[in-house]
């Protein structure tokens, strides 16, 4: 793995180099895309039917696109009775950390009448796409619907792309279940997004569209959105590692190969005031990579994106990993709590050697739904939060309003609105 | 004003009906807005000085693109003193409202040494957008500027075209400085979105831009997002009246026209359970109407979008009202607080008859930005939450991970990620 010494040009350089991974090749796509979403939100079923047997080879009807009872009870058959075990672990330990998410509607009053507050509500129904083909994420399912469980979603509807056989892959069925989905349909693509964008006959129109797809599913989100909500949209997956002298080589190295296997658009980068740790996890990465089953991508990876980074100190190696904003960001620093609030972009951070990332993709319980590629700027992992809308609540009695009716008028007349001032002002007239 | 009496019929006509306001014509500036934002991007304030040269016929320097404090020392000259006074004191509330929506880092730890937890962390930088033209919103600039300063953004950077002699509106300075702008800037349109959302060397980036604008604006926005963040695109006005026969006619019709002059595209709905009442509100608004200074708006959007719907029963008038989702609903009826539990979806209550709509776009203290044309389903008021991020915090000792990195492992090789599972094998592989 390369080691660079950190400068403002290298830091530059890298960061110029990590955006490139940004997915702004839309527009080609938009038209075929477009189409698709028009033909299903006029001839609904019949043209979701359509694209399903187009795209997926398969033949669905209204009697066959719900995932029925007996369905899920046959992929429990199907799947390893020990990974069962370890998505309940797993479920635990995500509705625990998502249930301390939770908001409360608050209301403050004062004597005079007048009260104030924030409304929470959950969002009604929520769609969760779940990709299809050979790379069958669960935890993915579990992350994806426990926020929405734990705020009190009505209906989570799912949909995800039939296999050739028309089924849906047994364990992404059992994830679901687990996980508390209430429907699930055996459609994907931008087609799925569509039917739950604007509702066909046997699929109901959702409020939100969360999960990860390919280019289509996510121009297809991004299209309907302001119709309905969506989550933001996934790109290439990141880890950086901050890490000083006392760091285990071993354990950095592995970590970052963790995210590297990803794909060949991931990011690995470990950022170190020490030049001999640098060296010793540069070897450690080149003896682990060699054993690995996706060595493949996991060097095309290394060399598009992976950098080891030598800093002189530690207040510099922070300032870049801030600006990379980078999704995951372990720190293996002597006292990693002080590193942490310094710490000002990240989607998840891990602290101490033994938190690995794969620990928070898996089992800790915080969402592995992150802000990718500089995004931790400014978007947040998914949450609860996501899945509730706020509602403002505004009470004034008669003696509350009396006293700043004027204010108001005022202030209305400013603007030029004069039908504002008088719905104030109606309320003083003279009777 | 039209009265009708709700049917199940009438009631999908009108949802319809509203939705038409949707800017969804988009398209045919998307080239134009794209050639802005590349030519921005590309020769930063060069690009920006002559697009401001071409659209608001005004030469802009490095010198002179920065408002100046002498600058806003004149604004405040040019202001009527009784209208700073009333900004000041709608400040006061809406500061107060915003800070009791302020959340906090926190953690729970157990004493196995694991600790898990969720950082919140203020944006860097944040953009406002105001408009220039006849219409100016002080009242919209504290909205914009104020949950972002209680959230504790570090720099707040507005920019706003200047008239044709080269200025900013004196009262639109006024309000910037009185809620805490940061950085002023006299550029507007596309390529002011440009300019925040790649920086420039006069503008540097921000990481989120808000703010409303016209369609080039509201464009250029929905074109950038991903690359930062942005607030959602504000639609067209609505409110929408719950009345009983208890309700005040015409207290309830100033309402109704409160809205309606926004602009032609606005809604204003009254929905009751009582055909007396109808009637009389129906009066009392071609009453007003005449009176007001917008009458040809009010009139235009009454005809296209205004309603007084009877239904049966308050149930109906309740689910109709959860159906359309308004951007401001007001209660009236004998019990406000009652009806208004069973209000799943609106960006603003406003209960009983003292708490007329104008009172929150200017005074109360919630936030006016509001979400609108149904997406209240989904989407929140404007509030702290949109000004910073969160971060996971994860943190596991030796004797924690222990406990469970075989489940971690099996659950990695289950979706055939190897390196992550090695990532926890390798923490206690013998040594």
């Amino acid at each position: 793995m390369r080691i660079v010494t950190l400068t403002e040009k290298e830091k530059n350089n890298i960061l110029e180099n990590m955006l490139k991974r940004s997915p702004n090749q839309y527009g080609k796509y938009q038209d075929a895309v477009d189409e698709i979403l028009n033909a299903v939100k006029d001839r609904k079923d019949k043209a979701l039917f359509e694209y399903t047997e187009k795209f997926d080879g398969v033949t669905i009807t209204p009697e066959t696109i719900r995932v029925t009872q007996e369905e899920i009870d046959e992929a429990y058959e199907q799947v390893d009775q020990e990974l069962i075990d370890v998505i309940r672990k797993a479920l635990v330990n995500i509705r625990s950390y998502h249930e301390k998410q939770v908001r409360y509607s608050w209301f403050d009053s004062k004597p005079d009448g007048t009260l104030l507050g924030q409304k929470i509500t959950p969002l009604e129904r929520v769609g969760v796409y779940v990709p299809g083909g050979k790379a069958v994420y669960p935890s993915s399912v579990l992350m994806n619907v426990m926020p929405a469980k734990v705020a009190g979603v009505d209906r989570i509807v799912m949909t995800t792309p039939p296999g050739k056989d028309g089924k849906v892959y047994p364990v992404t069925l059992v994830a679901a279940n687990e996980a508390g989905v209430d429907e699930i349909y055996k459609v994907g693509g931008a087609q799925a997004i569509a039917a739950l964008a604007y509702g066909t006959e046997s699929i109901r129109k959702v409020d939100k569209i969360v999960g990860p797809g390919n280019i289509f599913v996510a121009l297809a989100k991004r299209t309907v959105y302001g119709h309905v909500s969506i989550d933001s949209i996934a790109g290439p997956s990141e880890i950086l590692v901050l890490a000083d002298e006392t760091a285990n080589p071993r354990y950095v190295a592995a970590d970052l190969l963790s995210q590297a296997e990803h794909d060949e658009l991931a990011s690995a980068i470990l950022i170190t005031t020490s030049m001999e740790l640098a060296k010793k996890v540069s070897e450690e990465v080149d003896g682990f990579v060699a054993q690995l089953s996706r060595k493949e991508i996991i060097q095309k990876s290394l060399d598009s994106y992976g950098y080891i980074l030598v800093a002189d100190n530690m207040q510099d190696a922070i300032d870049t990993a801030n600006e990379i904003a980078s999704e995951h960001l372990e720190i293996m620093t002597a006292n990693p709590f002080d590193t942490m609030t310094r710490i000002r972009n990240a989607g998840a951070i891990f602290l101490g050697e033994y938190s690995s990332e794969p620990l928070g993709d898996y089992f800790a319980g915080p969402n592995h739904i992150l802000p990718t590629n500089g995004t931790a700027k400014f978007f947040s992992p998914l949450s609860v939060d996501d899945f509730v809308k706020k509602s403002s609540i505004i009470s004034y009695s008669e003696e509350a309003l009396k006293l700043v009716h004027e204010d108001i008028e005022k202030f209305a007349k400013a603007e030029k609105l004069t039908a504002h001032a008088n719905s104030i002002a109606v309320r003083f007239e003279e009777k």
